[in-house]
């Protein structure tokens, strides 16, 4: 976070002739060229992003290459922990790290609503290139579209990333087998409290912070460890039951939970109990789970404990032989079977 | 286009049970699983989309790659000659070849608005799978978001977009050299005339088509004619104009028109003198201009008219010494600057 002076820096855009976003501002004219040149190129600029074309040219090094999108409507677009521009930055590169990937390039995409406040803009774009730059990624190519005010909700983000893949492993879910160990690199559950607990204007005794982070260094640590890794996923929309429950169907295996052994923090426990919540649905930023083979687990856990977003990490179940599908031990040993929730839980929180 | 039959395929997700898209088909439980498993993956399944992962795996054989990203907006969804699901593929593939690139894989990311009927949704992923199909790309990996009613318009489409580098040419602005001759593949002002006048509801004599169409082809026509190209680009938002006076400024060259060479189509100069219009000006969605040395004019134009994409293709002007702007010749000699509009011209037209 080299560049935290950036928040000091004034607008290029100058605020008192433009304090809003305008429809002209993605018109394709002369305010939208400013917006580019002023805003945003100087901002992001790197060696891949500065031909002046709609593209970005990059070379490739490696024979493999990991390709993924996600568009990132949260609101509010300010939260405890995080904003929707670093969201939207680690969004994508934990999707990369997931597929096994060294995240490298990013495009970023904005759909700004007419009216959005042109020093909030500036605010989120600066908070990209720092969360750009602790990452280690470069936004090399990008789009800006301003719709009408009220069909748009302040501003939708979309970032696509590129990542290279320099292993032999599989890292996916036909990869499990029987017997692997799954660990989870620390406690759920914030990201959504957080984020509902400010929108809905509710107080706990601390304040709720996500835990929204790039989760791409730890899974480096993981991969220079030589652990070989079978699957990873981050635990986001629907959380972790959600990921597991579609890990289970892919795979064909059945996936053991040792409930008490899943970490949530008191104060999410106690603000999930008060909202109506399960924690294990409830999505996080920077929380994943690797399965790994038994002989690996302790080394895996190791590595993980050793990375500043591993410091939780702990071993929370097993693959085994039977029906594909998710069961969860309790303390006296009785199991439930969990299943994806049904309907709305947590709207908007990505 | 050889999927049409696809057109009179039922939506898998039942309209009976499910008329319209609801909040819980982005919550990331069992109706967002369903959307997509029963709706999207089978109608873009391809080898590279099938790992269950965030994120898709993809070989890269090339040594450079070109990277770009767009979000569409547009509205209506339909129009004549298109809807915002071709649109998508084709802004994204035309970005793509205009860097020099051969297109091979989007992503495709959808912020849908609570309450979009079902069957529209369904209309539009269809459409999406006949342009990809038609432009020979692959839809690889996806996300889908769903907005609270009046937060969003219908729905917006993200394309980002990876294409292969196969030749030594520098595709670029900083490429274009004093005499280039500027080669443009057809008439001018369809698309955005198109959507304005279906939009407002205005009725001319015929009607009028967008131009909306894969110019990946027409590219690689001129890259195995051996045509030393200089520059490619396409004329969407802000138009010709917009688009070569981003080009004089980036390169430093001067850019000298033949205006009564550039073809605009009568019923086109109409609408635009009622409207209030200059065809220069309007976005065009399968319309690109090639810079190219004088002694291979002839023969990128021949190659260009032996294309479907190029029938009207002409020599519109060229590159002279001099400072860095746009000129446009009439015929009677004189000549005006041509510079970008201030202000918004056509709103929300991709």
């Amino acid at each position: 976070m080299n560049n935290k002076a950036n928040f000091h820096l004034s607008c290029p855009i100058p605020i008192s002739r433009y304090p809003r976003v305008t429809m002209a501002h993605g018109g394709g004219g002369r305010l939208s060229h400013q917006l580019i040149a002023e805003m945003f190129q100087p901002l992001f600029a790197n060696e891949f992003s500065k031909a002046e074309h709609d593209g970005a040219l990059l070379p490739t090094t490696s024979k493999n290459i990991a390709f993924t999108t996600d568009s990132h409507v949260i609101r509010p677009l300010f939260f405890p922990g995080g904003d929707i521009g670093s969201l939207a930055v680690y969004g994508t590169v934990n999707d990369l790290a997931m597929c096994g990937a060294k995240p490298l390039y990013l495009s970023l995409s904005l759909i700004i609503e007419e009216g959005l406040p042109m020093e909030t803009l500036w605010r989120i774009a600066q908070s990209i290139k720092t969360a750009a730059e602790t990452a280690g990624v470069r936004i090399v190519t990008g789009d800006t579209k301003v719709v009408n005010r009220a069909t748009g909700d302040e501003l939708f983000i979309n970032t696509a990333g590129i990542g290279a893949i320099d292993h032999a492993l599989a890292i996916q879910p036909s990869s499990i087998q029987s017997g692997d160990q799954i660990i989870l690199n620390g406690d759920l559950g914030r990201h959504g409290i957080a984020v509902l607990a400010h929108r809905e204007g509710l107080a706990f005794e601390s304040e709720i912070e996500s835990d929204c982070a790039p989760l791409n260094g730890i899974v480096q640590a993981l991969l220079q460890a030589r652990i070989p890794i079978h699957c990873l996923r981050d635990l986001t929309r629907g959380g972790l039951v959600s990921a597991l429950v579609e890990i289970a169907t892919t795979s064909g295996k059945r996936i053991e939970l040792n409930e008490p052994a899943i970490p949530v923090r008191e104060d999410i426990r106690g603000a999930c109990e008060i909202l109506g919540f399960d924690p294990l649905f409830v999505a996080n930023e920077g929380r994943f789970i690797a399965f790994v083979p038994p002989d690996s687990a302790a080394a895996a856990i190791e590595t993980m404990r050793a990375h500043p977003l591993g410091a939780g990490a702990v071993q929370i179940g097993q693959v085994t032989e039977g029906e594909a599908r998710v069961l969860a031990r309790n303390i006296f040993g009785g199991s439930r079977i969990l299943d994806m929730f049904s309907g709305e839980q947590l709207p908007r929180i990505c």
